[in-house]
């Protein structure tokens, strides 16, 4: 399929957040906003609607706990360019959020675990009666268990959600996993639109975003050179260039990454960085990798391979997940 | 297919000399011969074995220009890793090969560019009539017609030559290319054992090579950490800690890396790097975009890319390749 159903999910600002503790300052979500709104990219993710009262955090920057008033500040005049926003189960005040036809957001997408899709789904139910469109993300696909997704399934073909994604959180599934999720996606959830969420941490986000779109997967995220928690996500600048439809345009997302993002990585880091590569190989949360990052010991990657692989290490990090 | 046919060729020498002129000190070579031995690494292609007296280039390092006797002092004890060099078409004097039984090295390969096949097949047939085991790379198979390479096809099948290279010089093949590409070389070809060399432009290097190496490609092209010309090569860590083999250990990879390719990477640059990106969306050669690099205007990513796709310096450069 090269067809011009594709819809691109910008979420350099929701993920790429978990970087710099959401601190973007408001020129730079204006700039990228209007340049992704150029490029013919049909949602920003701007942020968490996640409430500060639930969640620690107080020191992050405006895009973790969004605030309708101020969005209205920020984004004036909104283009042709869709806002979303993500939720956490647990972490949402239901009463934060006013009815679509009030609000600056088009879609809400919540992200859980396997075992909290009837949370979810609850949630989805409430955001779609406000009139949102919504998404379901279960998080670390690669973790879960056949018999548990296939209950999950049951449960969503139940709900009103309209889009169910495919996340690849610790960035370890190659194009033969991707083929056979949306291959049994697509089988069990017949009615639902279908998206990918790819890390980059063994250089296969892009690939894994095409194989999963000429699959018919329609929602493919993607951020900004990459800009996500550790490894990174797929470059939006990449799915752009390759897409095959005359909308979108790559030239104003080079403008964003020269004036924003070159100088942003020299200040934190991202992306291909052999720690992250080690827990995408061995399909694990990069909480430990970028704990290492964070730490003295930041390039001692033998040490770090040792670690991951001595089996009482291994076993710990297992069982705190 | 997962099998255990494939071989992985580590060119980090060679094609990561053409980032910092071939300034690797003997001490780098010998960690990384060591390395990529106890790592179960097939082939270390270990320099070009061009001749001085032919090219330009009497200030680069001594990988460009292999000497047996010099190579005896760097590795005085192979181990299972065999040795590889490349060769350009006109730039080597045949005077300098010495027969396999006297040499340090296993496998000579022929780069050139299509017209060249016939001189290509030439130089084979006596490095063959030596005893190397002999490989044809065929550069810049994106810009090559059909006719042509049906042409070359012919005088392949009549050569000796072992081992025929799918090579995306520009980095700018997806894996529908791949997939088409290997189809064709395997069915017009069918007595040749297939090789590929991938380029990193767009972040689909090791991609590429997965899905040739599972459609039966068995000698795979890599490098340390990606190191290669301009956007680089497909990692080899990537390939060594994928490929299902229990010979291939990652973990001497991660302390060449560690020791040797950190420091490195501070000094000069290779990788994922946007005028890089533009030149693999647009296949075109890098030299354009390495010369940007290598000015003040390195990171005017809007105006490098409206230089790129402005008429006139399109067909400019299209005419000087």
């Amino acid at each position: 399929m090269e067809s011009g159903q594709a819809k691109i999910l910008d979420c350099t600002i929701r993920d790429g957040g978990l970087v710099n503790n959401w601190d973007f300052s408001i020129d730079f979500v204006r700039d990228l906003y209007r340049s992704l709104n150029e490029a013919g990219v049909d949602y920003m993710e701007i942020g968490y609607k996640n409430s500060p009262k639930l969640l620690k955090g107080q020191d992050a920057g405006p895009w973790r706990f969004l605030d309708e008033s101020f969005l209205r500040d920020v984004i004036p005049q909104k283009g042709n360019t869709k806002l979303s926003a993500l939720v956490d189960i647990g972490r949402v005040d239901e009463n934060d959020i006013l009815p679509r036809s009030e609000s600056m957001l088009d879609l809400i997408r919540v992200a859980c675990y396997i075992k909290d899709v009837d949370k979810a789904l609850e949630l989805v139910a409430k955001f779609h009666n406000l009139g949102y469109e919504t998404s379901l993300n279960i998080m670390a696909l690669s973790h879960v268990m056949e018999h548990d997704l296939i209950d999950a399934f049951e449960e969503i073909n139940k709900s009103p959600v309209d889009i169910v994604y495919i996340v690849d959180s610790y960035g370890s599934l190659n194009h033969r996993d991707i083929k056979y999720l949306v291959s049994k996606f697509q089988r069990m959830l017949p009615d639902k639109t279908l998206g990918i969420h790819a890390h980059n941490n063994l250089q296969l986000a892009f690939s894994n975003t095409l194989v999963a779109y000429e699959r018919g997967v329609q929602f493919l995220d993607a951020s900004v050179f990459g800009m996500g928690r550790a490894a990174g996500n797929c470059n939006t600048e990449l799915l752009v260039s390759h897409l095959k439809n005359p909308k979108y345009d790559v030239r104003p997302i080079l403008d964003v990454i020269e004036k924003r993002m070159i100088p942003l990585r020299e200040q934190v880091e991202w992306g291909y960085i052999i720690p992250y590569m080690l827990t995408g190989v061995f399909n694990e949360h990069p909480r430990i990798a970028m704990a290492l990052r964070a730490s003295e010991d930041k390039d001692k990657y033998v040490e770090f391979y040792d670690k991951l692989t001595s089996p009482e290490t291994a076993m710990a990090s297992k069982g705190g997940d």
